[in-house]
């Protein structure tokens, strides 16, 4: 995956109503950003090869699929497949588990150089009803399955910061900056290494202004907890 | 949702690999069975717009689209909304809960007459690791939802068994017949209402002839075991 990037976000175009709308704002975002998340009503309404025809406009980004599988292996496998060519990363549900399930994704998946990303637990308020409590036994199925990467909400940073410690090699993104009310730069104090904003950007007059505002909110957030901690 | 039909059975179009596979099945299937679930891989190929074609084939089927949603409410319902016209209901996970998510969904599918149809615990063996260690907080996602019907795995019929007991008005669909081991009847006979048949017809050279089979003993299964049971 690419590195490179101004600011340590990656843009959920899964809100995004027309191809045309993505299009504009991969053209104008790329460059300043780490990477797309596609949303699965995106990739249903415009066809998987949507991907492939956003992607070539910005080739540098990293290009994550967010399918949320959650699904037996044979199933989330025939579905990834529609799409491993265009993008670099694939996130499913760690709640599925590993044997006859993400066990083969992961092996799919690295038999063709892509990255699994793995939903640890979710932004909204329902995740505390199921998934939180279940974290002791999703920390189990990362460990085996060792996904490149992990889904960690903004909106409880603890879990963040909880998951950080736990999985100290995986990469954290964490949804629910802006619109579902975490402040931009609170995840990566925590210990996520990118923050995932959707509406907040895609669904501004001003994309650029907006992703640069919330960037620039997100490094002095940063600076100021690394000053806090030390 | 149509009620009359041969055999308590829906026909899971999952591993379809064409759709003019999936018309053939459809033609000779309808009238034989209650229903048909369309795999998030077929939709994804095909386009959502495929269920419409499917459906106009055999319109007293029930139609079923096997999403297995699990995101937040908005997300869910704009991945709905793209083929919501064509189906009679939506499968999505319990495991995301309620608040700013199945509520949400819930809501959406009641406002168009759609049914819900929710993942009580899944039929693999990963699903051992997670799901069914949290299958009492689930208990309360299902009760306070109120979902149309639930999924819980013909291959672990006491779990069919534990969910008829706890939530007696609901539907349950049994998948995990055939290729994924489980006999046929022995969901029904736990108190599963549907069992969900995919590759063992759908890859059958003569699924007509398959589904008679299955058919044939998923009622020999429950004749036998309503006898031990009285």
């Amino acid at each position: 995956m690419p590195g490179s990037s101004t600011y340590r976000i990656v843009v959920a175009l899964d809100a995004v109503e027309t191809v045309r709308t993505a299009y504009r704002l991969v053209d104008v975002l790329c460059e300043k950003v780490y990477g797309f998340k596609l949303g699965l009503p995106l990739l249903l309404r415009h066809g998987p090869k949507v991907a492939g025809r956003l992607r070539s406009l910005c080739p540098s980004a990293a290009w994550i699929a967010d399918l949320k599988l959650a699904d037996i292996g044979a199933v989330m496998k025939a579905t990834v497949e529609t799409i491993i060519d265009d993008v670099d990363a694939v996130i499913a549900h760690s709640f599925v588990g590993a044997r006859g399930a993400l066990d083969e994704l992961k092996e799919y998946l690295d038999a063709r150089g892509r990255k699994l990303i793995l939903v640890a637990t979710m932004s909204h308020s329902g995740a505390e009803e199921v998934y939180d409590k279940a974290l002791d036994l999703i920390d189990f199925v990362i460990e085996r399955v060792q996904p490149w990467g992990l889904v960690a909400p903004a909106t409880r940073p603890s879990l963040v910061e909880r998951l950080r410690r736990k999985h100290p090699n995986t990469v954290i993104l964490s949804p629910g900056v802006g619109a579902q009310g975490a402040k931009p730069g609170t995840a990566l104090c925590h210990g996520a290494d990118y923050e995932i904003v959707g509406r907040a950007i895609t669904s501004s007059e001003n994309p650029l202004g907006s992703l640069e505002e919330i960037g620039a909110t997100q490094m002095e957030v940063l600076r100021q907890c690394r000053r806090e901690r030390h």
